[in-house]
């Protein structure tokens, strides 16, 4: 098998020219068709055509999010390593995670929850405009869920793409009832940190120029 | 849809039930079984019941390494992340990644190659026991593969799991050519930094006890 001769700023372009040419004829939401293509690039996986749901004009909500300085709060040192932290910083947001916090382990080991619930506990006490990209445990969403419902919590929008076995599908359809908060899900099982990731950077690039 | 009821120290553990349960009669080489389900537990794909490809011993070999104090060279923030780095650190290996590194850009500028294919020759300049996982980079892939071929590198292993369209399938054929390099390749498009680090974690593991 040959390898193709792609030049190095031309590998990302030609990767989208396949992802398009494969997805055939498929009709996208505004704004959502740059985060589909690149959640299969991320994955090669091209179940995320069928699998993302987003609320009503999401994007356009999380971009104005992002233009006005929002943060982003996720729950894998992963998915903070990959979102574009310079990106978003252009426009005044960071990235927390609180996954490794020594408060916030001793607090779950105390209740007998996970690390993941509380630190959506921790991101709640902040001051800021919180877009939650949650890729990895469902249990932080369901907290998300309650904090949110209990009006102790309003994100600017929930990313909800956690992957795996336990609880992931549930905790995602709970994101769905909610009415007040933009959200984009991936249902069903798959998602993860690289998801999550991708997502955020998907929304960024399209604020800037000459970005997928 | 309810909420399953599981302790948050038995998450994990009931995903790995669910995992086995629904990949029912498998038969694994030595070894193998806890990357096989530990990928299907970072990705909910069972696709990675049927790519993974080990060479002979690689499971086996890899460890070895690893209790020699072998290091980790990987290709992305993202999969340096996601590597059990205090585990690793046990046995006297780190975690190495050169994306960032303004010489390794510099000098892929300057040359018209990816920063990937440069980092790979700044990590077979150290003078280390290495085992390479590549979860992003075909181009990567490729340099391994001619600095091994030329004898200029002796890597402990490739573990080869880019994900994507541009000379992914073709750069990890290419690592399945190798003769006396350990390798374990995911075939086919699918891969990613995540699946680069919970192989690493799934290795890492297996020396420790209590562990999936």
């Amino acid at each position: 098998m040959e390898l193709e001769k792609v030049l190095p700023e031309e590998i990302e372009k030609r990767s989208f020219e396949i992802i398009t040419e494969e997805l055939g004829n498929h009709s996208f939401l505004p704004g959502t068709e740059q985060i589909v293509k690149r959640c299969i690039h991320t994955s090669a996986d091209f179940e995320y055509a069928k699998n993302l749901v987003f609320s009503e004009n999401a994007v356009e909500k999380i971009l104005e999010s992002i233009r006005n300085g929002a943060s982003v709060v996720t729950d894998t040192q992963m998915g903070k390593a990959g979102i574009n932290k310079k990106r978003l910083k252009e426009y005044g947001g960071e990235v927390h995670c609180f996954m490794s916090d020594e408060d916030v382990a001793a607090e779950a080991k105390r209740r007998g929850t996970t690390r993941a619930a509380v630190s959506m506990e921790k991101a709640a006490g902040l001051d800021e405009k919180m877009i939650f990209a949650i890729g990895n445990a469902p249990t932080a969403l369901v907290r998300l869920y309650e904090l949110i419902s209990e009006g102790k919590l309003k994100p600017e929008a929930v990313i909800a793409v956690p992957v795996g076995f336990v609880n992931v599908v549930q905790s995602k359809e709970l994101i769905l009832t909610l009415k007040d908060t933009p959200y984009i899900v991936a249902r069903g099982r798959k998602g993860g940190s690289n998801i999550a990731a991708c997502i955020c950077n998907a929304l960024l690039y399209q604020l800037g120029t000459g970005y997928f």
